[in-house]
């Protein structure tokens, strides 16, 4: 694996194994894009990392030691992705989280994924995952470190022709996709799905929202999808990624997805990344 | 932290900062109590750990090779409890499980915690916890790692006079406490809830379960506890535990909880683990 590593600000590739991120789960994580040392979307990465650890009542990140330890370890790569993981470090055996406040820090370089142009050109084929999510409102949204759901729907399929699942939740909602959010072009208005009760709110899609004060975000039915004139997802890590099929229903990338991949141009992002 | 800890079998403080139970919580864990080198409930233990093996795709532990590391990180403590924790084991960023299945076997072992033969004569002291349980039948039942219910659920209050919290699902019905399962004697039937939504099928449970064959599990609501003749609860490392009230509702231990007390110590468990 080609990836650099500080833990706690310090060179490591290990963590304590009394760590509460592995005994629990008990943490939160960014993956960010970075171009040429930028992160366009910083800000937006801070702020969810900021409501996260108040809602988890984790201390407060620093957020200018982790700029500087993500410059660390992109350590020059032109196109990078830094993961930045905070649990609510070592602890004792059980769930009580300890009394003395000592979080784990771990910022990891890596290198962007390689994506084809295709990708953002024509799109990608996606498929409806059996996994459903589980309704959670107190940890909703957050990018927390709890994420078997997301690994059991994955799982679902090893076809590299089939760039993502979508997920609906029990009661049979659309959410997301397993690691992107989606958006559909429904009579003319920009929707999303609510992600109230559960769901990982992405800093792509709060771009994509800003950028599109119109936007609808709602609860949705995969029924409605049948009748979408376009339909998208959005990823920090890969931008705006155009639906051409779920399943047997064919799309075509329209005019608000192409708005969206040129606004991502604008933001400095590659244009790959588009 | 008193600890002994072997990672793949070899002497370790740290694992992987990659392992995906850090990352994403991909994985299962036994809590198990030790009596001078023997765990009764080990059976009861490698068959859940099992199960959550084959429901999580990951493949199934080595039972004796598990066994023999137990043994060595209790190295002749007359009371502890081992930590085994099964991991997806190192990956690649996201979810996708990798292709090659190298778990990561972490074997931890403490000295048990000391219980004061108050708990076991008189009874904890337990309240109602806020934090709800999200449904999710995928990964009921499994002392999986994804546990931030719990430790935001533990977490609601500190007062060491308090033992325990109960937890309720998102419908309000009754599921457990945060590290613990509840029995209720009502009209002389002993209840307990079903965990086919959530919650963790505790060990201890399955063996009061088997030694109450005529035993109900069913769904539970709170206001049945008013009527409730006995109420204990039951765990793998502390045993069979009264509870002597529920915010102002008062308890007496009565004659099941101490028949299961009494069979707690023929299983071989310590008279204060009664």
């Amino acid at each position: 694996m080609s990836a650099r590593l500080l833990v706690n600000g310090e060179p490591s590739t290990t963590v304590s194994a009394f760590d509460r991120g592995l005994s629990y789960g008990d943490g939160l994580f960014e993956t960010i894009r970075f171009v040429r040392g930028v992160a366009p979307l910083w800000e937006r990465h801070m702020a969810r990392l900021h409501e996260g650890c108040l809602r988890l009542r984790q201390p407060l990140p620093d957020e200018e030691t982790l700029l500087r330890e993500a410059g660390r370890v992109i350590d020059g790569t032109e196109h990078a992705v830094v993961r930045i993981t905070l649990t609510r470090g070592v602890g004792e055996r059980g769930y009580a989280p300890p009394p003395a406040r000592a979080p784990t820090r771990i910022v990891a370089g890596f290198d962007a994924p390689v994506m084809s142009g295709d990708a953002y050109a024509a799109g990608l084929r996606v498929r409806w995952c059996e996994t459903q999510l589980a309704a959670q409102p107190l940890l909703a949204g957050l990018k927390h470190l709890n994420r078997l759901e997301q690994v059991l729907a994955r799982a679902e399929w090893s076809d590299p022709a089939i760039g993502e699942g979508l997920l609906r939740d029990l009661d049979g909602r659309l959410i997301s996709g397993t690691m992107t959010n989606l958006f559909a072009v429904l009579g003319g208005v920009l929707v999303t799905p609510a992600l109230d009760r559960c769901g990982v709110a992405g800093v792509a899609r709060a771009e994509v929202l800003t950028h599109q004060p119109e936007a609808q975000v709602r609860d949705m039915h995969p029924a409605e999808l049948a009748n979408a004139s376009e339909l998208f997802l959005s990823s920090s890590v890969r931008g705006i990624l155009p639906v051409q099929a779920v399943g047997d229903t064919v799309y075509v990338p329209g005019p608000v997805t192409r708005a969206l991949q040129r606004h991502w141009c604008g933001l400095g992002f590659p244009m790959e990344q588009a």
